[in-house]
């Protein structure tokens, strides 16, 4: 046995799940205002961030989360010039945006500065220095308080929030009331996309809630999802919009990317066409939710 | 913590990765003539069947794995009397193909006679009853000898084998002599699926080669994945057909699996959309492959 | 990694620590009224005893525990004829009490019928057939009831309950008001011995106010433990008599395990001057102890 | 379950037996040109220095296993002038023996000079400065290269060397050859110690043919063993010395400490009474040992 594979970070999912992770190196480890933050240096992911104890993304297969979370929102706008990303503390969200060249105001809303400045130093292959992009402003305050205060209207926003624990910052950031500010802050037309956690079967429950809050308040919801090999599940996603939208047929969604210039390595029209399709058992279980999350009836996750 | 969870099963999938099965109950754990066999309750996903360390399906979600596995060559083929499958010893690959009223012969070639046995005993959800179907003929010997020695032809075959683990039984059913020995006794117009291996970016390794090995050996080979929960991953699979074949399209699948009056719960035209489609991430990988598998250059995995 | 070492018992003893045996094989998993009991044949320790999460017994080892839970009490005793004892499923307290030839009658009390089954059953190098000796009297029934309705008197008494865990069933076993039924049912000049709990220093809590809680209700309390491989710690062990009593000196002892012709591979003299001498860290914890166990004010162990 | 508890230190002592350690932080993680070496702190055990994933001491019971290691050989000798320490790059070997008010010369050679750096800077509760002591002459070289080159002679002799792993560095560190170098750098009537292995019964394999192997070199050869909880076992010390030697009775061993004004928390002459006891079965399996270690019959541990 190597001997970098007596350290482990040992991910549990429920109580008789969990993955475990070989770790060459623990770059970072330590207790924010907010949150338990981590960074590591795995053996088969490369480098990863994990937040109470829940991996965030890594080095190995960010991309896929990221272009995942970010492209389908962006093209469905004609032109997008102003963005919202609340959350996001990697960086990687708002490199994706900036590759699209009608942007020119990025808002990126975080709770907690600490994490960020510890992506600034540590992720640098995630933001590439998009930190530092001209059109990119930084907030350091809560999501909701933001969206109360603000009186920009933007054409695409990304939620971008770490799952609901327990006690966690992020509880009130996947209620019907969050989600009504977004839908404020949006232009007519405008998108929405969000992380929107575990769509694996077993672990659908919080992804099946979200989507049926968000359709008690947005015309449109698209949920999608995408494999992500270091989460060990597919991700749900979801992708709101004013009512008769829908995402682009394959070849559009080519030509849109190709007139765009973006240079993708997960997401395309065939991409697409596999992740917004959804299987039938999945369909039929997220047909049969009738939940919805409100401030007063939050959910959090294992 | 409850009193279940002191009781576990760690799959390794690499040096440094590994996932944790919470067991209530393990029935059974024996070595065969040929392969350690294991079966257990799980905390999460049921009953589930391992052969030499490695999860082979799961009460919880088998349905998707075996329709994936079954179905697709099924539904390319008009009418498929004869169908052959290697391996398969859970039963439930019997079962899904059983579901189609063509079928009037059903040929199951399995080496391992006491995990076929153990499989009629203690997974009954799976098979349920298959083993006892008029139309079924059961053979345990070696796949390759059954292929070499008989002078049927099939209009389905399917290669139900687990994956090939260093000096497990597996390692011959992956080779080109394997799959030109299985082409051989397809009727012209033919189809033939197997399970090859995890799709999932990380350890694609196999599978990739599998699918080009195929490539020198029929003419149409499609690779196709289901997420399966219990697998943590992605699984590849493979449909390989005579020119000029292709996957129905969604509507004619849903038509299709009307008239054959199939009762599925995860197979059908748009999983149908999803499955096929493959991530660009994943078709650039395939496509730089350049490994053929032969009984001379065997492959393995962890 | 060989194909039994996917299969694992994980002990845990406190939130940051844990204990893996590899399973070849777990033979029995089920509840009972009273608790969870597994039996599973080890790579390392051959075949072991799991009550409620936690390790009983190991084949390998068993006789380090057995023999110092039963000899020191028994040697100290001119004669030994009537024993008491409560707990003690394997039925290896029985094999070493009747090792001694003055015993004419020993009646162990038992709650649990059904892991008396299974260790008569499965744990046969354990007993060897003690629960069939013509001197053995087996009730099952709560030991404190036993104590109360019974006015027969012991020679020796020997406790060898399950630690207490959390809404298990010995909580009250390791009460002042138990070991005030034990005093009133011990001859004079009587002994009584427990197993009475971890004594590895991090793990100490539970055996200091069991030693503390004795000592308020017998003359003489001395405390004693033995490394046994298989808990990963050293194990603690109380020997209570009537006042002057003392463990006889090594020489003494050898004489009168010869006398009595015993067949010991654990205990003896020398052993005696190891484990009753403790080191002078564990005697400072253990002096500064002040909590007393009852039933109004319990603990139990994680 | 606490944010700390994702991360663990999993220390596998054999194919079947593993030792998981929860972990608040690593602080270190990096190969030097001799071993991989790593430092945490821990939930239960505090900080730790593992090297090559063993773990050497944790800052929790580092005490018993240096008092253990230093302070007999210290005390059977009537007043140690010059002493020579092998390995023990936390320091608290240097710490335990400077405690001695005779000591005028402490020489420490030890390979690598990176860990030593490491626990000068991380285990300062360990060395407690004793680098910087001026009796203290540090050497960064190999022990069997000084013990050859040096003409100087040593009261006391204690080698604090990791245990011999595949292909590390302390390989040649416990043969014939390296017991004989020691011997001739001893004066008449000098005492030599050394860390021994795991005296545990299951792991005693290397324990026990150190021992066998330094009884043919020196004339006195006692074993003893302190249990250790952060090591999980007993682990086993040898005291060499000239023949007539032994150790003083318990009585004796109090006055000597109390002249020397030793502050220990482990070691007093009850202590020694208990540790240099060994019970029944451990004094047969040491007694039917005939390996002897030779540089071209080495041996190593899991």
């Amino acid at each position: 046995m190597p001997a970098e594979e007596h350290k482990w970070f040992i991910e549990h999912t429920s109580p008789g799940t969990a993955h475990m992770f070989g770790v060459v190196n623990f770059l970072k480890s330590m207790r924010t205002e907010y949150q338990q933050v981590e960074v590591a240096d795995t053996t088969q992911f490369g480098r990863i961030l994990i937040l109470d104890g829940k991996i965030q993304s890594a080095e190995y297969d960010e991309y896929i989360y990221h272009e995942a979370l970010v492209h389908p929102a962006m093209l469905i706008c004609p032109a997008p010039r102003r963005v919202l990303v609340t959350g996001g503390g990697e960086g990687a969200t708002l490199r994706e945006v900036l590759r699209h060249p009608t942007v020119e105001k990025l808002v990126m809303v975080d709770l907690d500065r600490e994490v960020v400045e510890i992506c600034r130093e540590l992720l640098t292959s995630w933001h590439q220095g998009s930190f530092d992009d001209r059109r990119v402003e930084l907030h350091f305050m809560d999501a909701r308080q933001y969206l109360e205060e603000t009186d920009q209207l933007f054409d695409v926003i990304l939620s971008d929030i770490p799952e609901p624990v327990e006690a966690g910052p992020a509880l009130k950031l996947f209620t019907r009331q969050y989600f009504e500010l977004i839908s404020k802050r949006l232009v007519a037309g405008g998108a929405f996309a969000l992380q929107a956690g575990d769509c694996g079967l077993p672990f659908i429950e919080a992804h099946s809630a979200i989507l049926n809050t968000i359709r008690q308040v947005m015309p449109l919801a698209l949920p999608y999802r995408a494999f992500i090999p270091s989460f060990n599940t597919e991700w749900g996603f979801i992708l709101a919009a004013a009512e008769g939208r829908e995402m682009p047929a394959a070849e559009a969604l080519d030509l849109l990317i190709q007139e765009r210039r973006l240079d993708l390595r997960y997401f395309d029209g065939e991409t697409a066409g596999s992740i917004f399709a959804l299987p039938k058992d999945i369909r039929a279980r997220l047909a049969a939710e009738t939940r919805t999350i409100d401030d007063d009836n939050l959910i959090s996750v294992y």
